[in-house]
């Protein structure tokens, strides 16, 4: 009975007497076994489930065994026995699994997940053990949370009850969500203040470069840059926000969250099987993004490595994330006519067609020229000088969000695009680019700004038993 | 052909020759005819059908009759007659909307949505009449909007072209999503500086208070106060959204974004129906929640009037709102023990049983012992401190939202509660218990800060024809 966690009822109390000795309260235990004192959770162990199982039984269905009992005064082991006979809470269902391991990190081709919660985090150690001790523990971690289990060995409830939980919890009802969890390293990793780091000297990839500042860059440092990101993506948001949280809980000590952003709503396709969503412009967005199914692109336009433009050997299968923070000036494209709204998109509203003709996905013809002789697709057309046509035939995989940060003491909202973008090489990919955009595009003169901005070496995926970013420490 | 939109194709540009008369771009011409230059949405218009339609079968499954043909090449006469013979866009489904108008108003007793978006409003005009229209906007807006339907009377892409579209335009491929939209009056509608606004003198509700300060408060004035609040919940955040952007379009030059916040996760059950959900301390929350089947108790503790605490007569089926943005110190939380933290609460982690015993439904027993004769449920459990025996029999109906807003600057995520609660009268249903909490409750101590705060009356429901709040101003 003292294996018991509601055994003498105040054994359930956190400063009651408890009959089992106590354990010291510690950081999580995410690589060691559990604190000396957890009887309890060794009792439970006996009986072959976790309280975890006991518990769900308690709250869900099975309320009626346990429903009237009073700990403290009736003797548990019927309650262990009613337990033991029930089924443990059911697994994740399958179809809301995406697979972590494998060649390439999941959440790049994945089909877009609805909501997105994306940090970056300094890594306030200087110890390359300890950086790759939090690696292996963020694997461990990652795997676990997309599988839609609890981090850590016994998750949130079934201890080791004297120490924190090894879960924070607030998924515990909650199925996989189709969570990804995609990590990047930024160029603090490698270096800082002009001195390599973790021993990574030569290391830092040539395409991993300091972006340069564009014309109307309004960056704030509290949303730029970061030496790790992790970008979770999830159809349910409180999936994402909890898998950030518990890597933040769990880097404690050996990394800061520098930045983080909620993003409500998808803003781009990356399969032929999903629908193009709409940006807080009222647009659909990202009609012509690369897409799962366009593999010779993919190798030619997203993944990076050896046989491509970077030759880093552990970058092969990995690609380069741009993460930008746009601010939309909402209220005042709110006032714009829908005319000018079409022409500086150079789509239509409704249905997306380009405005040189025809449905969503055909091609925008920019020779066409109307009765006036103007071209139908305006010459400062967003779709125009964005083609790749215009880009030196370079396409990108974008995964951005829609984003509301509350107001901005203006009385205005905050609200825009945080905007993601896998490419096989800044350098060709996305400054070029960038940098028109910045100069002609009366888009993104009038209407944004961006305020936040990281440039991210994202390494191929991890092998069972393996850990992330495992070949750039090899 | 000069009715259409597409003919001579330029008539798709914003600056390219458009045939018909361009019409002066303006403010959302919500209360007034289209704009006389507005041939081209007539044209369809005489076709039987807005120029959506068209659209949507476009860019839905209809493409097929639409796709390859050349704007500004093909006679649209031809696209129009396929347009007129195909379905318009489906209208959201039923399941899919909560009524708007009603005796109360949606969004308190309603089964609480995923997601929230509530946002504060300050009236920057002192013209009543310009109040009283900015009132009736938003209301047909509101109607619009939770029935699953633009806002105005041809929405984001039906014109008039040369004015700015009357819906924003991002839901346009969504459902209704369940939205609810509540409107509140804080006390600053009645009173500023000193004087009566809007002729309102002796109109502001005794109970419609200003908020004592508590202790440990740390509210920032970006985030407190507002003339007006509307409450926006829907299982879809970019609805949401948009119902809080599209009122803030409406309303300016007469309203001014105060605050905002996004909710992505529900923290309430509002129905017997509902499972509850759980907080970013990892715990379920609002257990004891008054829900919609308790009709006697929301009459004794939720809804205001005659009859009640209050007598304004025009509050008759109204209530109050209270919104407290309650940020949670969740890394100092993740490293406190499990048994702390489930001592913190009262309640287990893993069912939400009370320590007293049970499951999660059952009252807590706050006289039960241990074995070392102190109690099980602790003398500072949030559990009891909070229980309507402790606090002169009061309860509430709440209905918050976990909230994540990126990061503190300090290396944390910037996440908690955002608190709101629906009560009878703040002063014997908000004021004592959070007084005693905030002495108290070592949970509030430690681990909370309240850093945004609000006080609202909400008005009863909306009769179809009238507006929200016309009782106040009768």
């Amino acid at each position: 009975m003292s294996g018991c966690p509601f055994s003498g009822g105040p054994g359930h109390r956190r400063d009651g007497g408890a009959p089992e000795p106590a354990a010291a309260a510690g950081p999580p235990a995410s690589d060691g076994p559990p604190a000396a004192g957890d009887s309890a959770n060794r009792g439970l162990s006996r009986l072959g489930m976790s309280r975890r199982g006991l518990l769900s039984l308690a709250g869900a269905g099975g309320a009626g065994a346990v429903a009237g009992l009073a700990a403290g005064f009736l003797g548990h082991d019927a309650v262990e026995a009613a337990a033991a006979l029930a089924a443990a809470a059911p697994p994740a269902a399958p179809e809301d699994i995406v697979p972590f391991h494998g060649d390439r990190q999941a959440g790049i081709v994945t089909p877009a997940q609805d909501r997105l919660h994306i940090a970056a985090f300094d890594v306030v150690t200087e110890d390359r053990a300890e950086l790759l001790r939090l690696l292996k523990d963020w694997t461990a971690a990652a795997a676990a949370m997309t599988a839609g289990r609890s981090t850590g060995s016994s998750g949130a409830v079934d201890g080791p009850y004297d120490a924190p939980p090894e879960d924070t919890g607030e998924t515990l009802d909650l199925g996989a969500g189709k969570l990804t969890l995609t990590f990047g390293f930024g160029a603090g990793l490698f270096e800082k203040d002009g001195k390599a780091r973790f021993g990574l000297d030569g290391r830092r990839p040539d395409a991993l470069i300091d972006l340069p500042h564009f014309p109307g860059d309004d960056l704030q440092p509290g949303r730029t840059g970061g030496d790790i990101v992790v970008q979770a993506c999830a159809d349910d948001p409180q999936v994402a926000v909890h898998a950030i949280r518990n890597l933040a809980r769990i880097g404690f000590g050996q990394t800061r969250v520098r930045w983080s952003q909620l993003g409500f709503g998808r803003t781009s396709s990356t399969s032929r099987a999903q629908t193009t969503p709409r940006n807080l412009f009222g647009f659909k967005d990202g009609t012509s993004n690369l897409k799962a199914e366009d593999t010779a692109l993919l190798d030619e336009h997203v993944w990076a490595g050896p046989g491509t433009r970077q030759g880093e050997a552990w970058m092969a299968g990995g690609t380069y994330l741009v993460a930008r923070r746009i601010r939309m000036h909402i209220e005042i494209w709110d006032r714009t006519s829908l005319r000018e709204q079409e022409g500086l998109i150079g789509r239509t509203k409704g249905s997306g067609a380009p405005l040189s003709g025809g449905a969503e996905f055909t091609s925008p013809n920019f020779d066409i020229t109307g009765s006036g002789g103007e071209p139908l697709i305006p010459l400062d057309a967003h779709v125009r000088l964005a083609h790749s046509s215009r880009n030196d035939g370079v396409k990108m995989l974008r995964r951005g969000y829609n984003y509301t940060d509350g107001s901005d003491g203006l009385g205005h909202l905050d609200a825009g695009l945080f905007f993601i973008a896998f490419v096989t090489d800044p350098r060709t990919h996305y400054v070029p680019m960038q940098l028109a955009m910045a100069k002609e595009d009366t888009l993104a003169l009038e209407y944004l700004k961006h305020t936040g901005s990281g440039l991210f070496a994202v390494p191929p995926g991890t092998a069972a038993g393996g850990f992330i970013g495992e070949g750039l420490f090899a």
